[in-house]
């Protein structure tokens, strides 16, 4: 029997890390012309990740991961015209549309007469609570939560400050490293719905996810059929 | 009779105007080589406000900002290394030490024995929790909230999550706009500190404020005896 059941949102019901894909396309072909294209490939990731202590995640340290990283891959060469195109870049992705994932609303629909739903997304609470907004989805969701990471401990004192037992408890998400592991780790239970893009920071290796049980799922359109069956055990 | 006081944090605990007063000096000597001092003066504060729509507020804001600011007044003659110094004054403000006011530690930890207490911040959600690690203030409050804006409907759905009724509330901050007439206008109570430096964006005309009850004080060693004779009220 499940007490509540929660979601992640950044690619659990909502495109999010295309948009960054996107952006990182552009952001290669701006610097194409000052070296050839290929070279520090993977810089822009590597300075994210090492940025994450002092900006945190979200739009807009990734715009200011995308500056210091230009300026870094072209020497010091790049135009103010050009950091002028990447500070636009990152305003069109706050800006963007929310386009939700086939099966969202309608599941969340059907889940949120039977179960109280919660929202768990890690990141700026700023773009998170315009990006739900937007979303039109608030309104199936009893508890919002924006968390700085997602570990054992954060999912605890979610669980505490909701009184529900880990055991009674369903997280959904795309992120094996955020959404799954540390749901089990603390005694939960978790639906795991890749998504075809996974940034490099929230991969894990394959032994990591083998120790510990969790349902795959395709889509989530097939959770509710799941959510009946777990209900009745 | 008082259920909960709460406390703004930037300003009201810890110095946070001055460091960002700080940062536009330096980003204005940056400037001065690319033209002649006192030009363009209120620009950078006129971008930031334009910005709080797509950025919402913090450092990161504050310096993506200061790089639309600064190519936008040098007409794009900026050099990438003038805009890597202005990424680091981001940088450094983000790993500022907090610099507490007098008299805070000893009221909060006076008040704590006989109140629950709350921490309402607005601002970035990753930026403020990392300050009030660094503080060593958690400990006093029972609950900590960061909101995306300080309305009266913000801090009604606060007051409604935990339960206290407005005349029983007590808020305490430096900010006019944001801590003292959203709280008066749900009829709660609030004590007004005045800080040196105040923002563009938080000043309020005086006719807005005269309407108004609220108590000013001079600094926080003054609250424990206004909350003793509230108490007795």
């Amino acid at each position: 029997m499940l007490d509540m059941i929660a979601f992640d949102a950044d690619d659990t019901l909502w495109h999010n890390e295309s948009r960054y894909l996107e952006a990182k396309d552009r952001f290669k072909q701006l610097l194409s012309t000052y070296h050839s294209p290929g070279w520090g490939e993977n810089r822009l990731d590597e300075t994210e990740i090492q940025n994450i202590r002092s900006y945190g995640y979200g739009i807009k340290s990734f715009t200011l991961s995308m500056i210091e990283t230009a300026i870094e891959l072209t020497d010091g060469q790049i135009t103010a015209r050009d950091i002028e195109e990447i500070l636009g870049l990152g305003k069109r992705m706050l800006e963007a549309e929310v386009q939700l994932f086939e099966h969202v609303e309608e599941t969340l629909a059907k889940l949120a007469r039977d179960y109280p739903l919660m929202l768990i997304t890690k990141g700026d609470l700023f773009e998170q609570q315009r990006k739900i907004e937007r979303s039109g989805l608030a309104q199936y969701f009893r508890h919002i939560e924006v968390v700085g990471e997602k570990t054992g401990a954060s999912y605890r004192v979610l669980l505490e400050k909701h009184h529900v037992e880990p055991h009674r408890f369903l997280m959904v998400g795309n992120s094996m490293r955020s959404d799954i592991l540390p749901v089990l780790e603390i005694g939960g239970r978790a639906v795991y719905i890749p998504y075809q893009h996974t940034w490099l920071h929230e991969q894990v290796s394959t032994d990591e996810t083998q120790q510990h049980e969790y349902v795959e799922l395709e889509d989530l359109g097939q959770l509710p059929e799941l959510v009946a069956r777990l209900g009745k055990q």
